[in-house]
């Protein structure tokens, strides 16, 4: 049986060639290793528009440790951290500077609600003890976008430097450090850049980063640290996980043969419209209004039929060869589908299809959800 | 070209089959990743004899990242970790203490010396403020082993529990809980057990873990939390590194294939002794006395011949498919050969003559080191 297609936040389906870059044994110190870090981290800051200004420091495990290594190595001690919220990874942000022993704000919005940057000019200019603005580019606890150049321009405004958890986004929605300033972006191998996962990176101004010896309160979390590691030899500073490394070097060249960022959002744009307005057919309804939908997940209300039971549903799904995914709203009963990872408008079909036949199987009329009172 | 063997503490290494393992994508919530993720866990709490008293807890990024996890999780902010140090891995516990805001007291040998037990004894007696204890099974920088045994035993009847990297000692050199009482042990995918490279574990007595709520500074790298994310739901709280868990889940079947840790160990020995029988009939030294050699990589003094030129050395090795280390003893200059990973008989005479040929090339008559002074 092949393998089942991942329309998930992550771990994603990945080509069969990335998975085969995987097939050797490379040592940590030898050249070809090297060059490949050395060419994976230039590749990644030019995909940000970032060369002139930033370097990308590559960091072992999830995206959350990159996050964390991030605000660590950055918000100094003194400072504080404004995290705008409006779903779970802004939430993990405030719970990581906590963690980290930062001083915390928080500008929260509804889960269904983007940033408003006009309400966070008016906190920074309210507020001269917060020193540096956070902010999820993609909240794929709902699969909303925010607006990340209106964020940027304020904060930049406001002088204050600000750092985007680009996550689900990076790779596949623009980003670019002429356009829109931050002093740094974090995201991971296994998201949009189609790799697997095992490892983050954040690029990050070099004015910032070295300005930061010091500041982690990790020695294994230190962008800092990692950076004068890589600048010093080319080596990781530990040992680095060398397969995934390898996996995201190919990914990438797969990313510029799509045509790079814009070529690869096309087809995850094609991917959305074509389950939105399939699950639209069969009753589903997604929870948030179209200007707002990421081309990344999509998040369904839950459907009222009573014979929609979300455990059979994806246990249904899954035996078909799809895998979706449960939601992580606080605000409704939901779950998610993904339109991101290496699947195309065949998949997309394909799990309609599997879609209306589980409909059928559990007997479900319709996927449409409660009626939104007229209030809302 | 074949992959070259790795000749190294890590990455090392791997079979076809653990690579092989890596051809698939698993969705971090699916039933058979989930029960990998059970099934390794449990294969290596037994691996450590501690299935009655003991938990594991899978921690993404490297070595150092469980380390950290691992001392900031168990040492209280109150606590006082006493690190016994004669090598560099020691020395990185006493860092990662003092990052972590955590206070370090240290016990230091030379390079070729072993922590004396009896030291031990004396500061504990003799210094009540310290908590936890941390030791270096095998010292890599080196190649020394430890007496673990003899400082469990002056740790468990000083009422000090210990910490124990045992990174590139960890299922090739035997480790029971039941003989050898410790708190917690972490190690790596991708030393012994010759997974690749991409995640770390420890093991972890369970009435410790269970007390060490809110201790981590630090979200990512918080054993307790990592610990009850697996314990609620079976899943990873954070984007597991899928690929280099299946791989490991493959290397364990590998490993137990061998007769396990036993197994293991005897062709690992098999490997030392020929490569130090055919490195002295080269005229290299080793830099340990026997008794303190382990298994794992073995650490030549650097030859007085001046044609003995170590970056040329080690590219015609390297282009001769074997891939050696550079030293990293402060006391002496040094290089170091591995004898892990999926290498064997074959391997290490292959080695041997390449290095027999190398030396040809360069016009190394011998790799004898500089005599050693009596006094010493």
């Amino acid at each position: 049986m092949p393998d089942p297609y991942l329309l998930t936040p992550g771990p994603l389906t990945t080509s069969a060639t990335v998975k085969a870059a995987m097939l050797h044994d490379w040592g940590s110190r030898d050249a070809a290793f090297i060059a490949a870090t050395a060419s994976v981290r230039d590749r990644l800051v030019r995909l940000a528009g970032a060369e002139e200004t930033h370097t990308c420091v590559l960091m072992q495990g999830s995206g959350t440790f990159v996050v964390e290594a991030m605000i660590g190595s950055l918000v100094p001690p003194s400072g504080t951290l404004l995290v705008l919220v409006n779903g779970a990874y802004g939430r993990r942000m405030v719970t990581i500077a906590e963690r980290l022993g930062r001083a915390a704000a928080v500008l929260e919005w509804p889960e269904d609600k983007a940033v408003d940057a006009a309400a966070v000019a008016t906190r920074l200019a309210g507020d001269p003890a917060i020193s540096h603005v956070a902010v999820v580019q993609c909240e794929t606890t709902s699969g909303l976008l925010n607006p990340l150049d209106d964020i940027a321009a304020v904060c930049a405004e406001q002088r204050r430097p600000l750092l985007i958890d680009a996550m689900s986004a990076f790779g596949a929605l623009p980003l670019d450090a002429r356009a829109t300033p931050f002093m740094a972006v974090a995201a991971s191998s296994n998201k949009c850049l189609e790799g697997v996962p095992g490892l983050g990176f954040a690029i990050v101004r070099c004015d910032a980063l070295a300005a930061a010896a010091g500041n982690a309160p990790s020695l294994s979390l230190d962008l800092y640290d990692q950076w004068r590691g890589f600048e010093d030899n080319g080596q990781w500073r530990f040992t680095p996980p060398t397969h995934v490394l390898m996996a995201l070097a190919q990914a990438l060249d797969e990313h510029a043969a799509e045509g790079g960022t814009a070529g690869r959002g096309v087809r995850y744009r094609r991917n959305l419209d074509i389950l939105v307005s399939g699950m639209a057919q069969l009753g589903f309804a997604p929870l948030l209004a179209p200007d707002l939908q990421a081309p990344i997940i999509v998040t369904f209300r839950m459907p009222t039929d009573p014979a929609f039971l979300f455990e059979r549903f994806y246990a249904g799904l899954s035996q078909r060869g799809y895998v979706i995914y449960p939601g992580k709203l606080t605000v409704a009963d939901s779950f998610r589908i993904g339109c991101i990872g290496r699947i195309g408008e065949a998949e997309m079909h394909g799990a309609l299809a599997a879609i209306a036949e589980v409909m059928g199987e559990l007997g479900v009329a319709s996927g449409a959800p409660p009626r939104l009172e007229a209030a809302k």
